[in-house]
């Protein structure tokens, strides 16, 4: 490494934090720049005054995601089990049922089969990709799914719980990109012992602030938003409303999607423009409802719930332990998202409490408080998890998705190749794209 | 309309020079702000020494498009008739052929009669909306054309030659929509009688420069790009590189794509957010090559062809009355674009002339000239012929297509009911917004 290379990251989200310690402890002179007054990214965490942690964005960690572990033990941080009490509740079509018909495990089992024929470096690539991305999960879960009820159950389930989106708006391809890069439907859909097992005592923001700890004193500004990356063959050069910082290289840590409103100068190519035009960020609201204790749990109900119709697709117990409160957090996605966005905000509380109800019963009307967070009308994200290219556009568009633009490099969890779309996909990207800087 | 009521218009192409006309006949102050050097936007006119008139944008009108006939009226202009000399040209797999199979023609009135059932200003209300949008065109034809090369050949003529876009990366009720606007296949698809009749004498820019110079002295800024919109309850402010304009409200007249790329204080909605990540431009390369004289006319061969194959979908003789060369302009769409893109430059030649020797014979390798614009590099533009709804995405986000953010309104071709992605479409929905704004 020459003395005085300098790289500029743009975004101290888990991936810019990620990028720039890596570069920093391989010498680079790193900068980051970050829009927001804080560190982190799509985390976010309240508390309430009786220690109640509140996580309003990514929360969960779980086994294979080696990468937040370890980054959780080197920064002196440690883990919490979720809540996971009781049998999991279905609501099929309105009413509780036991388990999903028989035809859904068959489903699960086909999607996990497909996408372990996926490279997930090059997913365009699989004999079938040109099929499967032309068919929405919607319309192929039509004609797969066996019945209109479980056809809705696994679209919710699949592109809203694991995409937050549609099923008619996310293709299978993607899906089964995603699904590979986790490593199938049971690490992902599950709490202990898959993705949601474990949460983050402090909550994730506080990780990203040791993170943002360890880098040089005046490494990183905050509030700065960049407006312009200029390149040339001598360097780089990063504008904000304030100043400039000029560089060797730039690692871009944010989500296409918000990647594509900065301007480039020369102008991005075609290919990763159209790119950008075409990987929206999920959209979903997460609810907590707060309640004097865990009620639910005396009844032996666990407040882990699917549901095949809305306004909330799926809810979790997400008490804290040592916490005498109860929370039940509720997630809505897509078009259940935008109805409940569009709602007077009374109509909006009475149709999520009347959802929340439909899980733990009656007294769940009568919340302490009823927290959210709607990181689709944030602008510094304008959605979650993450993003998705649209159906049909892998081909075209998916080889632009880490190819660097001259100086220019791309980061950000919708870059990986393993947990994409998940803090440890986040981090592992921000490495990679260290890495690609360091061996220019 | 009040004295001094000022409105600031986003954009100088046909759509905010319709509205910046229409709002100053009614009484107001327009101010228009453009980030070119030059008015009109998805239109660009070369000339070659001899008066050949090389169209690289938009290019034509139809019967129908009134507003496009009565503005080149009002401003002095006239039209003239497209070359359409013999019978076009059919690439089958490889080969010449008569025509396309008779279940072409059915799968054409079959669209024709979905899209009937549909309102043009809310397809996401149509009975079958739900499963058309979830369906891709590709998909669809798939089940529906007959047999592969049937599928191909409709994808490439409706996807690619109506959208610029893959049969793979549109949805049926897009294309439905698309239909509707502009009153079916027919209308669309036709050369004389449809909607590539005419064109412009002089070319669409010309009509254009005519339009912006019959604004008031100073009411136009060119190379002056947009960065922010401000609004509150008193007014709108619109934030430049050099300045800022005070205002009553605004009229954005640019492709939601870039409307999407531009800053709002207070931020635009999530859903209205939402909608500019999912329409995506189209992508296509117009390439015109130059000959000597048309000399295919002598052996009785159209131009006009369409191919099942890349790279090119469509070719066209694009020769001007009038001047002895001979044009012949090819189109290629989303991948085979994509893959043109990715050529080193004398391959990209190879591959292009090769492709127009298919249609006109082994004469088209010498070409005097070979002239191409991609206007998915132009970073004012980004895509063409415009932007396209992605999967699924109708019934979330398309009621935020043309709903006012407080002050803001939204004009541009993307936004007409009628003629939605034509110049006249631009031209309805320029007037359109304007109506809206002098009804607040």
């Amino acid at each position: 490494m020459v003395d005085g290379f300098r790289v500029v990251v743009v975004g101290a989200g888990f991936s810019g934090l990620a990028a720039a310690l890596a570069l920093d402890r391989a010498g680079a002179d790193v900068r980051v720049l970050e829009a927001r007054d804080r560190v982190g990214g799509r985390v976010l965490t309240r508390w309430l005054p009786d220690g109640t942690q509140l996580d309003l964005g990514a929360q969960w960690i779980g086994p294979t995601q080696d990468r937040m572990y370890a980054l959780i033990a080197e920064h002196g941080l440690t883990t919490f089990a979720s809540a996971a009490v009781g049998v999991p509740t279905l609501l099929w079509a309105g009413r509780r049922r036991a388990e999903p018909p028989a035809q859904a495990a068959r489903v699960l089992a086909l999607l996990d089969e497909y996408a372990a024929r996926l490279d997930p470096a090059a997913p365009w690539q699989a004999p079938e990709a040109a099929r499967w991305d032309r068919t929405t999960l919607g319309a192929w879960l039509d004609t797969t799914a066996g019945d209109g009820d479980t056809a809705a159950y696994l679209g919710r389930l699949l592109a809203g719980g694991l995409l937050a989106t549609g099923a008619d708006e996310v293709s299978l391809l993607h899906l089964l990109f995603y699904l590979r890069s986790a490593g199938g439907t049971g690490p992902l859909l599950g709490m202990a012992g898959g993705a949601q097992q474990d949460r983050i005592v402090g909550g994730p923001p506080l990780l990203a602030e040791r993170m943002a700890a360890a880098l040089p004193p005046g490494a990183l500004s905050l509030a700065t938003p960049v407006r312009t990356i200029e390149q040339s063959v001598d360097g780089v050069t990063v504008c904000t409303d304030t100043g400039r910082v000029d560089g060797d290289a730039v690692v871009v840590a944010v989500a296409p999607a918000l990647a594509g409103r900065i301007r480039y100068d020369p102008p991005l190519p075609a290919l990763r423009d159209g790119l950008t035009q075409r990987m929206p960020m999920g959209s979903a609201l997460k609810v907590h409802a707060v309640y004097p204790e865990p009620f639910w749990r005396a009844d032996d109900i666990s407040g882990v719930a699917t549901s095949s119709a809305g306004p909330l697709t799926e809810t979790v117990d997400n008490s804290t332990p040592g916490s005498p409160l109860g929370v039940l957090s509720g997630f809505s996605y897509s078009s259940d998202a935008a109805a409940l966005r569009e709602m007077p905000p009374e109509r909006r509380r009475r149709c999520l409490l009347d959802a929340f109800s439909a899980v733990i019963g009656p007294r769940a009307t009568d919340p302490m408080d009823l927290v959210e967070y709607d990181w689709s009308a944030d602008p510094w994200t304008r959605g979650c998890f993450g993003g998705a290219l649209t159906p049909g556009a892998w081909r075209t568009y998916g080889p632009s998705l880490r190819a660097p633009v001259g100086r220019v490099h791309w980061a950000g969890t919708e870059t990986a190749t393993r947990w994409n779309g998940y803090l440890e996909g986040a981090v592992r990207a921000g490495e990679r794209a260290a890495s690609e800087v360091l061996t220019r």
